[in-house]
């Protein structure tokens, strides 16, 4: 079984790595970008069932792979 | 429009910081966690249309956001 976390910080959040990249783009010659938003993937093998894998998933990313003071994170397993 | 894309290093590559998340979840009594693979997620909001996106995309993964010796990455236009 595989899950797969996206974080990223919330859209009220200053990003500025984001702002970096999409600057970067535009300096290459990239046109028509209006925003970039940069976070974390992670991608997670683990056995067990799909119920309590999440379950116990979705508290990790609560406690510690994010801080939801200023990020979010999708989870979803396959 | 809006361009996903996720920045994974190679798996032949050594991931220190999966490694390190991976001992993390375990030390937090997470059981039964295999592998630990942490990259990048970009999100890019653009103008324009699809393929031209899609081409000028892929050049810019391959040139600069990821690094292609020893990183993978996987681009989808929404």
């Amino acid at each position: 079984m595989k899950a797969k976390i996206i974080v990223t910080p919330k859209k009220a959040v200053v990003d500025p790595q984001g702002k970096t990249v999409q600057t970067a783009l535009e300096q290459m010659g990239h046109r028509g970008i209006k925003a970039v938003h940069v976070g974390k993937y992670l991608e997670i093998e683990l056995d067990g069932d799909k119920e309590s894998a999440r379950k116990s998933l979705d508290e990790a990313c609560h406690k510690f792979l994010s801080n939801p003071v200023i990020e979010d994170y999708k989870l979803e397993i396959e």
